[in-house]
């Protein structure tokens, strides 16, 4: 695995902000401070794939460079939130102490979310706008880009506000709060010129009247879910069932969670847009509906760990009966917070080549990919690297 | 799934003979009746990666008209080891006796086999080249792909004779055996103007004086090692870990073998064949040497079925470890038969239209792919779909 | 293992009937397979706890002596259910051609159930126990087990009326039908003076109405709910932490099953008793109640055949986290069919020596075991082993 | 789970003291750690065995008494162990800083080991001897037992000299070194007056020279090889087979150890030991040889952990195949050190009362129990409570 350092190092600086929805969270913590650790050479580059050279081809910003802020509903400053991952074994034990003072400053940007309902959401809109518009004057940065890690939230049923811009505007005039909070958020960041990416199953930039937005204001978008574990592993392996032939009979997935994602899911309104984003890869891939329970259960000890056992069932030639199980045990935050490093840099990248709406090549990263059908992961990776390549030459 | 059953009525009639070295073995056996099976409408196509649209549009010939024939050091016929297989649950249980009087017809057909140590090697390849041209005559067949589905041997080490054609030739004048059987029997089918699969480790097509005959006699073969389980899903796997930048730090596999491939391997000599085709891959894919113990053991009990377990540990963002393991039950038989009877169907179109040499777009179906160093699964698919298409327009 | 035969042999001969309700199920249909099989010397005796020395020590009846009949809803003949189930795998293929003599003449035996909604539950209650009646008469027999091996239903709520016997019969007599199935055919069973086993997780004999009247008809009964599997294992599992004073954090377990069981539990009401008695034994064991999920899945292509997954997670010393997974892949008749002839005998000794009420040494056998709060497999082995020798001395 | 801590205090004051063979190792250090920890309420008594009520009951002295010294031939000190496992996640993270100072006066404590073939072995046992006899005077000690923790080692070969204390007696005379260093210092301690607690597989005190000279200095001692992970699941499981009467096929077993044991381990002549200890319950408790892999594997990135696999495939009625696997994650040094602080405070006390020779009663801590042939785990848990109970009224 060679770097893309010296490649970047040529490259005219940008400087490019990320702020967090959710800042305070254990996604956007272990995120920050990774990016620090890295930039203070405390930290390795593993598991970020915006340095593998195909990926670095794009010329992307340095992960040094970036400058974090956010919005939470939560004050639990994000040194004291780092100092807990720590002690569950999510981040190195020392290194929250080490970058104490680097922390206080990012805790400093921090502005309080909204709650959706408080006040009218024009109002609201507003706020995270001028939060938006007032990080990026006041550190000079070339562009910010948002970043939903926030709680799930239910999926939200067919409403005509939602459909049309022009219908969401009228509605926010007449004082009316028809947004979900991730919704908002995206609603907020597209009107500050902030490219976006939806880390989660929520709603967020998905109801057409957001899409209608971001080409409007001429913002690429990336999301929905990022794929870390059980997920990442069938878009992996239902390939191997379809390209051999063998038919899968069953497919059980079992996903015990802990920490906060667990207890947010333990809503079971919460957790239907999260089997829905999980669902949609194996059907699509295997081209039929395959039977067997998704369960996401809550398992309070498990921390930031989660296990995920499934168990296929399948059919090869002449009706022999086989089966395949495996488990995962991974760590959430560990896996998520580098592909949202990642992801910042390649939205980033694309802002800055003038790409708009769902970007369809960062597949890749996502359990619900915006704006393609494609699940599986290596013809992921292929429009991916293709896309970076692509990239790499756009603005010589 | 369509199969390409119409497309395929089109084409002119090719007669297309298939002579196993180790016909009356488990997995030639379940090809054979297989193969009965479907003709006689007893059987799906489960399994058959050739009826998949991608593949079939090499415009493959029909599996119904496959004539088999093949060598066997056993003497106990074909029809009574599928009965013992439909014992095992490998077979559908009625199978065998409803296809009673074919089974008994390729019975017929098989012819027994040298033992590699006994006559000089000059003679005994001169007998099986008789036996190959006699089947081929006696039928009427355009081709015979000739599938070494035999008794796993130990790699043979380096030796001048096997390095030159010339080398050899004088060699066999002189009345030595300086080849292993697999060997001796890829030299016959050569000799006889067939092409070739080695659908198992042992050394066969391999040794340079070999390829330079199937050069020298414009023939395609296609190998090594079948790749049904474990080396199969890792394959898919690996490159997760490599796409995502995920450090492997450890892979232990563990194979849990019954019936006769396993009694073959507690040989330690013949092993070392095995576990040299398996490790390969994931070293290319990683990019590195990956510590972990590879085992694979005989255990009789299992009969015709094979455990596989795996443990990766791998290490994300920060340093954070995490683990993988799978557990994979499958039959040995029932995943190798449908390949065996793929790649007669592939290597005879390719014959057909005149490619000479390792097919290195079959790799897909191996675990030491010949001429090539592309071990990732999906990238195999491509390649070879890539390829179904060029043949499906080379002769239109 | 030796068997008890030579024992045995010397014993006075009795002649014992047993009457399934559920006669043409899985559970029946295998039992009934196995014990002809045993008899005519084409089965060994595997599986069955009667037939080791410490069981056998209480001078069972011989397993060739029994004689079956039974209630069923359904109208399949069980030569029919054993055909499926042989091509199922769970019977060896042959057997059901074998015995389709014998299995003609129990299935002339197997009168329609009642449903329980139907009619008046005395007038219900009185055909029920006729038929139980003609069935000793007729084969002079010394005694008729009763075993409910019928689909699970939901659990009753409090009522007065199935508090007490007197109460109940005076519903009976007012033309009320306050019963659920199980419990009316435990009603039938003590009135026509036989022991009950009652196999599944249903009411049956546990309301304290039918607890008088087995006291009152001086008989004994065994349950409930046959422990085959994922709870065999926890009640074996459980006390190595308890004893090693290993704090179980966690233990989540997920039961995927296929075939008539899991499309009964398929209805959540009757899950709720299946999940009850799988719950109790951990927390007895364990001396606290202890987090994580229990999920009973139908998955319908498992046929017979269930797949367990229990993932424990556990702290050690100085709170070190650790965790134990386990993978049971059972065939659930196999499993329940030799502990039902096993019960069959043991409680029909336990009549004739005179026992009543609750077995509470038969809790080896429950998940949920009538009159005793051990769960713990060994120790309910030990009891088992204790008691069998006082029956061995009872009636010398 | 009540603690002993009140029965206890009652108790006149014993001093005991405990010394490690090998005390700088990962289990000394980690049984060392948490004696103190306990002592200074910085941790739980998760994992003590002896604080269950049923142990406690033979009125142990106070874990927080004990005395800790030992020998070992590292330099390294304690605390620097100590430190090295809190960051492998072994010990909690400030507990090798909170208890800088006692282990720094443990170690004062430890001295150098001896090598077993360095000088002629009369010599060196009287210097291990003489450092013991120190030890006890140093610190008014009532008794010490000593603990053998040290590397595995090979079996020994039949030895006349090793046969009979005589012979070894008159070989030592000699100037001869027949002993391995285990049973060097085992012979050690025993002349030394002091009881052993041998807690690996080496021989020590197993020839039967050494069992005379226990037997002549009225000494007891426990053994041999702690049982913590997979051997205890063994024990377990293999009574649900043998008491449900199923037959186990086969029973494979894979054992995947980092650290320090595992590096051991990877020399061919000291995995015999362990292979050995391990297999033996299996087979006692099923009646039976069966077949099946036994690997016990290095790897180098597992640390201090360990992670077995073991796949079971047994018969059940009507000769249907059925399978259990389970996977097992462990801390060698977190499940072995309270075992090994058990042990000291149980043989303290059987020494206290007069026991003699081997423990019996204490086979639940060992996979190959010296003097007994009880594998079965709850058998074990029930004599070693029955012998708990009769130690709580020995001296009152």
């Amino acid at each position: 695995m060679t770097t893309a350092t010296e490649q970047v190092a040529a490259e005219p600086r940008r400087r490019t902000g990320v702020w967090f929805v959710g800042a305070r969270g254990s996604v956007a913590t272990t995120a920050t401070v990774g990016a620090l650790a890295v930039r203070a050479g405390l930290a390795g580059r593993t598991g970020l794939v915006g340095e593998l050279p195909e990926v670095a081809a794009a010329r992307l910003g340095d992960l040094g460079g970036l400058v974090v802020g956010g919005h939470d509903v939560s004050a639990t400053p994000i040194g004291k939130r780092a100092e807990a991952l720590a002690a569950g074994g999510v981040l190195p034990y020392d290194l929250p102490r080490a970058l104490a003072a680097e922390l206080a400053g990012v805790d400093a940007r921090i502005r309080p979310g909204v709650n959706a309902a408080d006040v009218p959401q024009r109002q609201a809109a507003r706020a995270l706008e001028s939060d938006l518009r007032s990080f990026r004057t006041a550190h000079g940065l070339d562009r910010v880009v948002v970043v939903d890690v926030s709680s799930t939230e239910p999926p939200v049923g067919a409403s005509p506000v939602l459909d049309s811009l022009d219908e969401l505007e009228q509605a926010l005039d007449r004082g009316e709060s028809p947004l979900p909070a991730s919704s908002l958020y995206a609603y907020a960041a597209f009107r500050a010129g902030c490219p976006l990416v939806a880390f989660t199953p929520s709603p967020g930039p998905r109801p057409a009247a957001l899409g209608e937005l971001a080409q409007e204001c001429r913002l690429p978008w990336a999301g929905c879910d990022g794929k870390t574990g059980e997920t990442l592993l069938k878009t992996a392996l239902a390939p191997v069932f379809a390209t051999r032939a063998l038919r899968v009979r069953s497919w059980a997935s079992v996903n015990l969670l802990g920490g906060g994602d667990g207890a947010t899911l333990a809503d079971p309104a919460a957790v239907v847009s999260k089997t829905a984003t999980k669902g949609r890869g194996l059907e699509v891939i295997l081209g039929e509906r395959v039977d067997g329970p998704m369960h996401i259960d809550y398992v309070e000890d498990l921390g930031e760990w989660k296990t995920a056992w499934d168990h296929v069932s399948f059919e090869g030639f002449l009706g022999t009966r086989m089966s395949l199980q495996f488990t995962w045990q991974g760590c959430d935050s560990a896996l998520a917070a580098p592909l949202v490093l990642d992801l910042v840099r390649l939205v980033a990248r694309a802002h800055q080549v003038g790409e708009v709406g769902p970007l369809t090549a960062l597949g890749f990263f996502f359990k619900d990919p915006a704006g393609s059908d494609e699940h599986r992961l290596s013809a992921q990776w292929d429009a991916l690297c293709a896309w970076c390549a692509r990239l790499g030459e756009a603005d010589r």
